[in-house]
């Protein structure tokens, strides 16, 4: 399995993703699922992998020999970033129906999933998910990230977390506890992680590396991370039952006027009345 | 769709569950799926239920009426825990079996899974998984948690605080964040949420409580824990290339003997490095 991640926000994009390919418990290996391409100062791409190996290496080697050769339909040749994810879209589902071919690949899924970002010189940034069907969704104001792969553990700190307005590192940050959540929840999705930064107008990489655990910024987050949600667990609100807190305890003798915490809980119903 | 969980800590046992049911997007009810059974200073049980409806009412009226009528197994004749457990295990597999030979259910699925938990007096309390097939588990120190349903947008949550020493107070908590999580990232799950804790020799339910999107307790929680974890994300360590934060930066003129911050992260080995 897998774990990537895009988000867009004013700043720019963001990006990350695991390296754990498995096709057993016991074949299990380090592959890049992100895959990068620069031409600095006119436009600049990020791919995101999930699904299919096979598809994906055969996939990202067209993208490269396409430019390579200068093929009248490339990486370089399109003015709008919408018409690159089509593009990428025609070229995963040929790649998809050429491992589809081989007899070898019969009963094995040759589908892969990719989300695609960057920017071309004269555009905002921009993000898109590109179904196996070749067909593509952009990211949203109201949703500004996709993930492909296994999504459901690092969802809520994004959708928690993120909007257009937070900042491109605040982003980087959110991406990479939904990533250690991710690979501490499910043993599918592994160290080490790539994360790459593309700040708008930058028309480059902004920011690219690998973390591994022992990466001090990585490691820090997540020896931190768990001490920060369990502070903030224990400094949510008591249940009307519990004495108050030591630090909720008025220092002075002047009058709180903030409402009561203990205001009753609404007492639980039963069966019969529990449907509505 | 559903989510359930059971919490087992050195102080007793929490439940929560939602209460939203769905046979289609246009067909969406609230149905209890927390229902207890108490015997005040003798014993206690608390069943979460995910699966097919009808077979966990069965499962229920049964469990029921085997204790009203006094049969020769039921809630009340068994010494240990397990004991209760194999048995509901059993009520579940032959209600699922009188379900599905009804000729109305035929294509769709009768299964249920629940979770029980609870307190025999002279014992420690307890908490179980009881499959479809009428087995189960027991909730392990290690992971002193069990889940149902949609578990995996709340699972971290509850992987990184839950310990054996966490207090009951604080496991609460931590469910309501698991299941606020769920509901918030998930549409087959909804409010309102049902709550019950039991306290280790109490013998009874010690607190149990239904919380509405509105109630005072579940309102907070729901409106500051976003605010919380974005406090924490920001509080993260910085990048290499960021400016210290102004909070970071030395109130007084003495040195600082915290190790730098801004250690160099690897950097990203491209395609070619990265298949190790």
């Amino acid at each position: 399995m897998t774990y990537c991640v895009g988000i867009e926000v004013d700043q720019g994009l963001v990006f990350a993703a695991d390296t754990r390919t498995s096709a057993s418990f016991d074949d299990v290996r380090v592959h890049r699922k992100m895959h990068t391409f620069e031409f600095p100062g006119e436009r600049v791409f990020v791919l995101l992998s999930a699904g299919n190996l096979a598809t994906t290496q055969l996939t990202i080697s067209k993208l490269q020999s396409d430019v390579d050769d200068g093929a009248p339909r490339n990486l370089r040749s399109f003015r709008h970033l919408y018409q690159v994810a089509e593009y990428v879209g025609e070229v995963l589902v040929s790649s998809q129906a050429r491992i589809g071919n081989d007899p070898q690949h019969s009963g094995v899924s040759v589908q892969s999933t990719l989300i695609l970002g960057g920017q071309i010189a004269g555009e905002r940034p921009g993000l898109y998910m590109i179904y196996p069907l070749g067909n593509c969704i952009a990211a949203s104001p109201e949703t500004p990230y996709l993930q492909i792969g296994e999504s459901k553990y690092g969802k809520p700190i994004l959708d928690r977390i993120l909007r257009p307005e937070t900042s491109l590192e605040n982003a980087a940050r959110c991406a990479l506890v939904s990533l250690d959540s991710t690979i501490r929840s499910n043993l599918s999705v592994g160290m080490p992680i790539d994360l790459a930064l593309l700040r708008n107008g930058d028309l480059k990489l902004t920011q690219q590396m690998r973390l591994e655990g022992d990466t001090p910024l990585y490691a820090e987050i997540h020896d931190s991370w768990s001490q920060k949600l369990e502070a903030a667990v224990h400094s949510l609100p008591r249940f009307p039952w519990e004495p108050a807190r030591a630090e909720d305890a008025e220092p002075s003798s002047a009058p709180r006027h903030a409402p009561p915490r203990n205001t009753a809980t609404r007492r639980d119903p039963g069966d019969m009345q529990g449907q509505q």
